[in-house]
C-alpha cells in the first residue's frame, strides 16, 4: 500500500524504512532535501513539497505526520487539510497533545478528511523492535491503516502471551491498540510517557542511595563501596524490578560506570506536563509521576529563589548562616 | 555439596528443592512437622531440630536461614551461633534489616562462626526462574558457597547480554553478586524493594488516570471509556515501560478487568521503610520511593486525623462544611 | 462614593457591608430577592436586575462582582459588558482563573469598560478583620477605585510593620497591592491558595504523626498519649510555627479534641489546581504544594483502581493475599 | 530560686539572662571562659567546671543542658549524672532524639536522678518574646521546675485567647507543656520542627512560582513581572496564610527583594529526619513534611548521580543528548 511520511528525522525516517521493509511504498518529504534524498535512495519516492506528496499518492490517501509536536505539527496539520479531499486521512504519529487531536479532528471532519492520532513509542529501537503504537481515530480510518500499523509493530515474537488473554483483540499482543475517538491514542501515550518518567526516577533514586552509602556522612562501619554497574546487570536477572529501562541502565553503566559523559541536566518533553495536569483534572493523585517531573525541573536549576528563601527565613528565627557555595561545592565533590 | 535449609515456607521450601534439583543434598529443619516431611518425600533429609540439624551436617557446615524477618530469624541466628562451630557458615536469605547483618556478623566472628546475609528476589516464580541474590559477607565464605548460589541463580539464559560487561565480574550476569562485607547484600536488597516500590506505584497512578478519564467530573467530548487490559498489554511490546511487573499486571488485568477480586488495603514490608531512612540518614532526596511508601500507608486507612483537621480548618476560615461520608462514598462509586 | 455589588452571598454581602460601613453608598444585585432584601435593610440600595443597577449608578461606574468563579462570574461579566459604558469598570472580586480575566480584559476594552480582578481573601472574618487584596488591572482603573480598597483593607491595625518597608508603597501594609495588570490579582491571590493548601497539609501530617504516637504498632515504652489540643495551643505562642491558620486549629480542638464532627471529605477549589499547572507551566517544582492537593484529593476516594493495582501485582510476583475490608476497617478503628 | 546553666551559645545564654530577669539566680558553664565571664557581668554566677557547678548548688538541684545535640550533649549528661544525687534534676533543652531521651531517664532513675527533656522554640527572639516549650519527664520533677518554666515561657500576653479553653490546663496558653514522660517533650518538638519545615517550603515554593511568572518560557502576554517583597507583606494582612515564618520572610524580602544575601544551600537539623522516621514507624502518611526534607536535602547537592542516570537512559532509548552544564546555567541565569 502506499503512503505518505512527512518528518524524516530520527523517528520518521525509520518508520519509512520500517514500512517498505513490510512492501508498502513510501512517499517522503522533508523542509530538509538531504533528508529527503537519503530516504530516495534507501527506495522512498521523494517530494519536492507537501503539495507534490499529495499529488503523487493515490486516492484515498493516507499521510503519517512525524514532526516535533508543536507549532510545526500544527502548521503541518493545518496545510495537509487543506490540500486533501475527503476520506483522505491524516496521522499525526508525534506527541501532540490530545486536546489538539480532538479540535484538528472536528475542524477536519468539516470536509470530510480523516484524522488519526497514533502515540508511537519505540524510540532510536523501534527499526529493529517494531514500534508500540496507541491509536485514536474513526473505526472506518484505522482498520483501513491496519496494514501500516501491523507493518510497525513489534508483532508477538519472542515475548510471552499473557495468559487468560485468548479471545480479546489481537492487536494489542501485536504491538498496538485502537484506543478511542480522536485524541484517544496521544492521551494513553502521554501516560505512558508518565509513567516512564515515574519508572526512571524510582531507578534514580534507587541508585542514588546505593552510591551514597559510600558517603563519609556515615558512621565506617556503616558504609559500603558498591559496585553499581554489578547491582544494575544481577538487578535485570530473576529480579522483580527488571524492566527494558533497567537494561538501558546496566549498559550505560557498564560503559560508563560514574555516567561522566551525562550533564544531568534533564530535559522533559510535553507528555510528563500534560499527565500531571490530566490527573489534576480528574482529580487523581499522582505523587509520584508528579515528583518525577519535579526532579527534572530542579536537575536544570540552579539554587533557585525558593531556595535562598528558606535560607533567609532560618537566618530570621534562629540566627543560622548558611555555607557559601564554595564550602558547599566541595560538599558536592564528596558528595 | 550439603546444605542446611531452616524455614520451608514458601520461599524457603523451593530453594530446598532448587537445590536438590543442582545435585545438592539439603537437611531441612522447619517447626511445622508437615513441611518438613513433604520436602523429605522429595529427597531431603529432615532433622527433628536445629541441634539435629547441625549434627548431621559435614562440617564446615553451611546453614541457610529462611523466616520471616524478625523475631524468629534472630532467635534462629542466635541458637545456631551457640550450635555451630568455628568456620561453619550462617547465610540468612531473608529480609533482615543489615544493621542486624552488621551487628550479628560481628557476635559471631569471635567464635568464628562466619556469616553471610543474601537478599533474594523471585518470589513464588524463583523455583522455575532461579532466585536473584545480593550477598553480603566474608570473601572466603562466599565462594566456598558459590555452588550454592550458582545454581539457585537464572543463570544467562535467554537474557541478552549486556554490551559491554565482558571482562567484568560474571557472576552478575548469572544472577548474584558479592555487594560486599556483611550487610551489604540484605543492603543492596533493601535498596531493591524500594525501587519496586516505586515503579509499582508509577504503574498504580498511571493505570489510574487512565480508568478516571472516564469520569464525570470531565467535559463529555474529552472523556474516553479505556481498555485498561488492552493497553496493559500492548506496553509490554515495544514500549519504553515494558517491565515484569507490567507482564504480571497485564495478566492480572486480563483476568479481572476491573480487579475486584483485590482489597486495595496494600501491605508493606520493612525493606520500604528502611529504604526511606537510609536515604535520610545519607542526605538523598527520594521523593518517588517516599510517595510510593505512603501511599500504601494511605491505601490501608480510612478518612484520617489529619483529613478532619482539613475540613476544620476550612469551616474555621471559610466557614465551609464538607459533605457527608455518605455522599462521599457515592462519589466512590462513580469513581 | 457609589459602588454596585452583585452577588450577597457569605462573602458578597459583607463586603457591601464592610464598604457601607466606611462611608460608601452600596447598590446591590443578587438572584435570590430576599438577599438583596436584607442588604436593603441595611442601608444598601437594591435594583431588580443587572440593567437596573447599572441604570442607577452615576457614571463613571463601579459594578464589583462576587460570585462563584466559573459560569455564574462569566455570564455577569459579560452581561455587564453589554450594560456598561465607556470608563465604566467592572471588578472580579471572585476566584476567577487568571487567565479568563486577560481575556476578559481584552475583550472589554475594545468597548473602553475598564477591568479589574481582584484576589480577595479573608473568608467569613474579613467583614470585621478587613479583607487582604490582589488586584490586577490598569492603573487609572485601580487608581480611582483606591477608596473602595482602603475601605475593605484591614489598615494597619496593630500588626507589626514589616522593618525597612518605610519607603515602599504603602498599601501593602494597609491590606492591598496593584499586582499588574488584568490577571495578575487572582494569579497573586491563586498562588496564595496553593500555599494555604501546602501550610494547612504540613499541620494536618504533624498532628496526624502526634496522634498516632499512641498507636499499638509501637512499643510500648515508645509511645505517647499526647493531648493535641494542648499542643496546638502551645505552639501559637512563641514558637516558630505560630500562625492564624493555627490559631484555627487550635479553636476547633478545643471544642472537639477528636474532630469527630468533621468528615474529612476534603473538597478543593480550582485554585490550588491552578497553581499546580502554573508550577508546570512554568517548570518550577512545586512538590508541597501538589502533595497537599492530592491528599485533598484521596480524601475523597475509597480504595481506588490503583490500590487495587498494586494488590495484584503483590499476588503476582508474592502470592500475597492481602487483608480483606473487614479486617483493615477494625484497624483504622485503632488507627 | 537557684538553676545551673550549661551551654552560653545563642540560645543557654539568653534561658540564663531571661530566668535572672524573672528573678532567678543563674549558675553557669560553658567550656568557653569568655561566654561564662560574659554572663557573670550580667549577674550570673560562673563556674569553672561541672563538678564546681554541681557543689555551688542547693540541693535538689536543677541543671539545664543547653548545648548542640549529639556527643557534647551526651558528654555533658552522663557527666552530670556521676555528679548528681538523688532527687536532683537534669534538664535537656536542646534538640535531642527522643528515644535518647527514654533511654537516660532510664539510666538515671536508678541512682534516683530525675531527667526533664525540653523541647524549646523561640530561637533568637526567645529572650524577648518569651520561649515556647514543650516537656517530658516525671510529674514531680515537672511541678518543681514549674517558676523556671512560667518564668521562660511568652505568658498570655497579647496573643488572643483561644475560646472554649476556660477550663483546661492553663500552662499551654502561657506557653509551655507537660507532654508526658521522658522523651514526650522533645517528640512534641520534633514534630513541631517537622511541621516548620513544611511550612517553609510551601511558602518557598509560592514565592517561587510568583518570581518565575516573569520566565522567557512563558507566552508574552501570560508574563507578570511581580513585586515580591509586596506580596510578602499584603500576605500578612488579613489573609488566610499571616503567619510569624511569613513575617520573617516580608522582612527579608523588604531588605533585599532578590535574597542575593543568602546562599540557598540549607542545613537540616535532625529534628525534620526524626520526623519522617517516626512517621514511618507509625505507617503515617507525611508527603509534604518528606518533600520539604528533601527539598533541603537537593538544596545542597550539585547534579547528581541520579540526573546523570536519567540522562542516560534518555540518551539509551531515545538518542537524546542533553545540554551541556555551561547552557544550562546561562538558563540558571536567566531562571
Amino acid at each position: 500500500m502506499q503512503i505518505g511520511v512527512v518528518g524524516l528525522g530520527r523517528m520518521g525516517g525509520n518508520i519509512a524504512r520500517r514500512l517498505m521493509r513490510a512492501g508498502h511504498r513510501a512517499f517522503v518529504f522533508d523542509s530538509n532535501a538531504k533528508a529527503r534524498a537519503a530516504l530516495a535512495q534507501e527506495g522512498a519516492t521523494q517530494a519536492d513539497s507537501l503539495a507534490e506528496l499529495v499529488r503523487a499518492l493515490d486516492k484515498p490517501r493516507a499521510v503519517w505526520v512525524m514532526l516535533p509536536a508543536g507549532e510545526i505539527t500544527e502548521e503541518t496539520v493545518q496545510r495537509l487539510g487543506e490540500l486533501l479531499e475527503a476520506d483522505d486521512t491524516i496521522i499525526d504519529g508525534g506527541n501532540t497533545f490530545y486536546k489538539d487531536d480532538i479540535r484538528r479532528a472536528k475542524a477536519l471532519k468539516e470536509k470530510g478528511v480523516l484524522y488519526v492520532d497514533c502515540g508511537t513509542s519505540g524510540g532510536v529501537w523501534g527499526l529493529e523492535r517494531g514500534y508500540c503504537m496507541m491509536i485514536g481515530g474513526p473505526e472506518n480510518a484505522v482498520e483501513r491503516l491496519d496494514p501500516f500499523f501491523a507493518a510497525l509493530a513489534p508483532g508477538v515474537g519472542e515475548i510471552a502471551r499473557t495468559p487468560g488473554r485468548d479471545s480479546a483483540d489481537t492487536r494489542a499482543e501485536r504491538g498496538y491498540i485502537h484506543a478511542g475517538p480522536a485524541g484517544a491514542g496521544h492521551f494513553v501515550k502521554m501516560v505512558h510517557n508518565g509513567v516512564e518518567y515515574g519508572l526512571m526516577q524510582a531507578y534514580a533514586e534507587g541508585f542514588d542511595i546505593l552510591r551514597t552509602k559510600d558517603s563519609s556522612e556515615l558512621p565506617e562501619d556503616e558504609r559500603f563501596a558498591l559496585n553499581i554497574p554489578d547491582i544494575a546487570e544481577v538487578w535485570r536477572r530473576g529480579s522483580v524490578i527488571s524492566s527494558w529501562l533497567l537494561d538501558l541502565s546496566a549498559a550505560a553503566l557498564a560503559k560508563d560506570p560514574e555516567l561522566q559523559g551525562f550533564s544531568g541536566f534533564v530535559e522533559d518533553s510535553g507528555e510528563g506536563r500534560w499527565t500531571i495536569e490530566a490527573a489534576i483534572e480528574q482529580a487523581t493523585p499522582a505523587e509520584v509521576l508528579s515528583s518525577a517531573l519535579y526532579a527534572r525541573f530542579r536537575s536544570r536549576r540552579g539554587h533557585g529563589f525558593g531556595d535562598r528563601l528558606l535560607s533567609a527565613m532560618r537566618f530570621g528565627f534562629g540566627g543560622h548562616v548558611e555555607k557559601k557555595e564554595a564550602d558547599a561545592s566541595s560538599r558536592d565533590a564528596a558528595e
